[in-house]
């Protein structure tokens, strides 16, 4: 399958290397696509990338990225996501599933970040508001890059990933690229709405990474 | 030990009752401490909880149980405690531990309630920075009435509790009750802003009572 990821940071990179290992065809959507040898952040640059890929992985812009993906996945920073998919056409690519993995943070008053989200601030709900003809489904948002795509490094893979979204056929897609991780335990959240629950708990996630030290957590949700 | 819980719904009593099954003396404080056959929400009225702790839980008023505790307890609805504190002279009763258990919840709009805790909103530092000579610890808002003094009850118990408070030995001495109900995995969060992460994650909470259709759960965090 096609996969178009919309940005080219640390989750863009690590899922598409993943997808690609799994024989899938990936194109990552960057702001400027010439630009191969600028430093990210937490990660590669783009020509490194390549060259790990085998150059199997192409480099697109936002544009060309959202109309290669069959499937698309938002993987931009949040604060950033409705312009990097306004630039992206989004509106213009018809019904595709979009994987919307994204948060948003704030790190201008220093470390740790502070979570935005809150009731009446949902990125997914906005996404989807924005984008009528996208499939918008919220989910690996609660991890990061490292055990969305490798979650049995992490205690067996005994913990819990969550998807929300208003399509049933598009939650079903997701489900099982999520499986094709290895994510075993996968909870339905309900519709688009429910993403506020993830997006709120990335405030929680920033301070269980202060606690322990570690990003590679998650929680299992015991019930 | 004497413990003053603030507040008398389903919280407070279910709190109470476990501690004065544990040997514990307790009272509940209450708006009007006459009014014993009030049919309260999720709970009993206060007359049939004090029968069914053979009348050894006291009914007082605010003033009179935070007076009455060398420990504090926020049982109250979140978006009244402020009020509540107030009304009970938290300011004139020195240095005493308050453990702060209450979420802001809005259910005007409807069920499910809506969490109003964001980045700009934590009670938990709210009620501090009002009453600094009390020593805040918030901890349990995580998990329902039941889970609180039942850890064990689900999952044989492995699953976690936040702690999250400005004081040392306050926060020891709140792990020990924490301990007292059987709680095994007590996770310090850090100082009194850290309860925005586990006050934001009651949106999440919410999230997953709905999907799960119940409200005994919690999360454990693997790490």
């Amino acid at each position: 399958m096609k996969i178009g990821i919309i940005g080219s940071g640390v989750v863009a990179q690590t899922l598409g290397k993943a997808w690609l290992g799994q024989g899938q065809d990936v194109a990552l959507g960057t702001r400027d696509p010439n630009k191969l040898d600028d430093k990210k952040m937490f990660a590669t640059s783009l020509r490194e990338w390549q060259a790990q890929t085998e150059n199997r992985g192409r480099i697109l812009s936002f544009q060309d990225a959202a109309a290669y993906g069959e499937i698309l996945v938002n993987a931009t920073s949040g604060t950033v996501s409705l312009d990097a998919l306004r630039l992206a056409g989004a509106n213009k690519v018809g019904g595709k599933v979009l994987v919307e993995v994204a948060n948003e943070l704030d790190a201008s008053k220093g470390m740790p970040p502070r979570a935005l989200a809150a009731q009446d601030r949902c990125l997914a709900e906005k996404i989807q508001a924005e984008f009528p003809n996208l499939k918008v489904v919220k989910t690996l948002n609660t991890v990061n890059a490292f055990v969305m795509v490798n979650p049995k490094g992490l205690a067996g893979g005994d913990h819990t990933v969550f998807v929300s979204g208003n399509d049933a056929g598009a939650k079903a897609q997701v489900k099982e690229l999520l499986q094709g991780f290895g994510w075993a335990d996968i909870l339905d959240l309900g519709d688009i709405s429910t993403a506020r629950g993830p997006e709120m708990y990335m405030a929680m996630w920033i301070r269980l990474w202060g606690a322990t030290g570690t990003g590679n957590l998650n929680m299992k949700v015991q019930r």
